[in-house]
């Protein structure tokens, strides 16, 4: 079986205040903020840091929109912390079918708007261990 | 400020089974074990699955030794899934004694031993988001 997954593409961390999780990254590891957006449909406003020159990865910090948004309902349950894992895939259709018919369920069964242009979608964290996982193909060469 | 932190070397899921956590990122992602090991001073047993080929990141498994362990404690209290951020870094030493002084606690004063020969060492969630992150150091070239 062909490998699916191309690299760590980043790690989402839910927080309560956006510029006060970008400053204490910036100031503890000197990270930089490389794309600050909001996402209306996912109901966050967010900022992704990018770690690494070879092939970088990103901390994705993810404040919520409101209390009755998926990051606004973790922060309510869990607190802030580790909220998902996005993996790098080269062509997002070929991976969502791969994976639909291994027994793992898509949250997204069509691949939304996300990050920096990417084309994303969710799977399931039962099936996954409780870990809510994201496959990323970046907008641009992957 | 020169960046500290090199990459996103591992991302640590803990689980209640180790085998079947295996078992389910294979079968799903095509990933593959390549390094299985029992770390008696952190109560783990623990598989690293790496992710890409220009410069790899690691999922790690983690199945506790027993209950009364940091793993164990922490399936208890919060169920299977994301753990802690591992991101590399050049000198293990250089980074503790930077980061300490910006206000951030460290959980090791001094880099133990972590996974695969790796010089590692933990920082406070508390002040880093709730995340529990680790700083590896690599034991071949960074």
């Amino acid at each position: 079986m062909l490998p699916l997954l191309t690299r760590i593409d980043h790690v989402g961390i839910a927080c309560r205040d956006l510029d006060a999780a970008i400053g204490r990254y910036e100031a503890t590891f000197g990270l930089q903020v490389v794309s600050l957006e909001v996402n209306e449909e996912q109901g966050v406003r967010e900022a992704m840091l990018s770690v690494g020159d070879l092939q970088p990865g990103y901390v994705q910090l993810l404040e919520p929109l409101g209390p009755d948004t998926p990051v606004g309902r973790f922060l309510a349950r869990r607190g802030e912390g580790l909220h998902h894992l996005g993996y790098g895939v080269q062509d997002i259709g070929q991976a969502l079918a791969a994976i639909g018919v291994r027994g793992v369920r898509l949250l997204d069964e069509r691949p939304r708007h996300g990050s920096m242009g990417a084309s994303i979608a969710f799977l399931h964290p039962a099936d996954l261990g409780g870990v809510l996982t994201e496959l990323v193909e970046a907008a641009g060469p992957a």
